[in-house]
């Protein structure tokens, strides 16, 4: 292949996991294993009966009821909203801005790093630089401002964090946000684990207002609903535009059906529903992590999002030893090398599957 | 607004058209205001009960039975087919693929053009250069000999054309072909009116096999679900990677419901559903030219697509005059300055009303 930017990793799992002979257990990729909003699904059946003129082209930047919901849940202007085709999207059309404001061309990324957001980086022209982070994932914000120069477009940190599960506190956010302006970058903020903060702690950036801070996020993992790709931008008034013409070049619009059974999901749905779902997450990273700790295993507790990353004597988590454990023991993961050099030795798992307790148990057995 | 490339008009058009005061025909947008397919509507319907895995991310280059249906219709390989966000994101896949190539910078349009094209050219950071049609829209190869050159990244065409309704003879097809072959560029071609030839003498692009050209399309207007976003590349095997890895870094994948629905749809729609559209069709364009005719205006008779363009004696097609006719005769089309300069003087209408007869009548009266 001779594109100039790499391919994730996920889907090749996905798609070795799914080739395996035997009974695998897929803790690979971010999908939720549990129920839609009901009212997702009502959403939908209404739409399917709707008059042909609501299966054309919704506006550009969104449904405009869609629209005003989320910035009111927010707490921000309806004009600073563009829906986009998820948050992948989103963080596509920041970054775009970021490089394209004249003011540096690196991107500062976390190490370990969701790997879009290298892959991303290099497809727009952009460079890469990372900034380490603590065995726990915490992010010092003085390695950031040391790693920031005028070269700095953007740093963009996801919290809760994929694949560490930190929660950053809402000071290292707020520092990020001087960071940024001290550079003339942008602080790009993907926030789309936000409703799986277990921590108690988390606290979104908006709350730090900024001409330098967008703030990314999707129903995908909220809604668990990855394959509706809803999702949205919040940006500054003096970057909105930009955003919104980018997009419409792109993708001329986001998918209506979809949005439309988002907006009835978000109106009817209330918080029970998200509690639900974040208790059930708790209530695996217990049973997950107990089995590990008792097969003497490395691993990290996640504060929020749905990952526990584990590591095994002597089995660095290489994509050939991810394939093997999915062969040999049943259980897939990702491997480490794919969220860059920090977590080489290491395996994540997602927890998006009933059978977390018989995937720790497989693991426990595979590696004594 | 900072940004470097322009928002098409389209959208402001019809968002002053939605807020005049007084009853207005809407001939502004390329929405059909027909009936989907009956499948599709029930496709949506069956996969809101689907359970929770069907609503995760699909595999990021499309649903493998909808890539499959599309690769067996078109009689290409399955592996060419990407799904996309609508015929937009497969143009903006395409256009990007042939400005990263290292062959030129410049990308070939038509004059006029529709007016995505320029705008994603100048976003992908090429050079729009412009070949001239004739009065009847049709495209002349030795014109675009004449422009290629080394500088030539792509050369990118519609056809059945919006707006001029021309559809280019498979002797043109080939020929540009063999232009693109020879400047090392890809020729890129747009059928998203296949289904609306109204000549009879429409063929496909596909027909001339070539490693350097790929075809765009999409099911928003042969199914009358513009806001479902869902289109496609079918991209030469050399080329089909990149363009897999672009669209996975900038959306993801394509909303899954929208494409499970067309996925029914095309499956279980027989011809006559699209032949009924066709003929609907043409009973407005001949309602809609008689009565141009009759009132002395100049007009262009489509082969195919949606559109009629029809210029007024000393009524150019500006957007302040688009948005007198608004206000003035309750008729909302699209400027033709819109379209690039050789059109400036007229303006488009789209058939996609049934109200096409009135719309005519109350241009005949305002311009008598």
């Amino acid at each position: 292949m001779d594109a100039e930017y790499e391919t994730p990793l996920f889907f090749h799992v996905m798609g070795y996991a799914a080739r395996a002979e035997g009974d695998v257990i897929d803790m690979v990729s971010g999908n939720p294993d549990w129920e839609p909003p009901d009212a997702l699904r009502a959403g939908l059946r209404e739409y399917a009966d709707l008059e042909p003129a609501r299966f054309q082209y919704p506006p550009s930047d969104g449904l405009r009821p869609l629209r005003e919901e989320i910035a009111a849940r927010r707490g921000v202007d309806t004009e600073q909203v563009v829906v986009t085709n998820g948050a992948g999207e989103a963080n596509y059309l920041a970054m775009a801005r970021a490089l394209e404001r004249g003011s540096g061309e690196e991107i500062l990324l976390t190490d370990p790093v969701y790997p879009y957001y290298p892959g991303k980086t290099t497809m727009l022209g952009g460079e890469v630089r990372y900034v380490q982070t603590a065995a726990d994932g915490q992010l010092d914000p003085d390695d950031v401002r040391a790693a920031a120069s005028g070269e700095t477009a953007a740093i963009l940190v996801n919290t809760p964090n994929n694949p560490t599960g930190a929660v950053y506190p809402p000071e290292t956010i707020a520092e990020l946000v001087a960071i940024a302006e001290a550079n003339d970058a942008l602080l790009i903020i993907d926030e789309v684990y936000d409703h799986y903060d277990l921590s108690g702690t988390f606290e979104s950036a908006l709350a730090v207002d900024s001409p330098n801070r967008i703030v990314t996020n999707a129903f995908s993992k909220s809604m668990a609903i990855t394959g509706f790709r809803v999702g949205y931008g919040i940006f500054p008034p003096d970057l909105v535009e930009n955003a919104k013409s980018r997009h419409m070049l792109v993708n001329v619009a986001s998918s209506r059906p979809s949005q439309y059974a988002v907006l009835q999901a978000l109106r009817e749905t209330g918080p029970d529903y998200y509690a639900a779902n974040r208790e059930l997450l708790r209530e695996r990273v217990d049973t997950f992590t107990e089995a590990l700790e008792a097969a003497g295993a490395e691993y990290t507790r996640p504060a929020g999002s749905f990952y526990v990353m584990a590591r095994f004597d002597g089995y660095p988590g290489t994509l050939s030893n991810v394939e093997r454990l999915i062969d040999e023991a049943g259980v897939a993961g990702m491997p480490g090398e794919a969220f860059g050099s920090s977590r080489e030795a290491w395996l994540r798992f997602a927890l998006v599957t009933p059978r977390v307790e018989e995937a720790a148990a497989r693991l426990a057995s595979y590696f004594s």
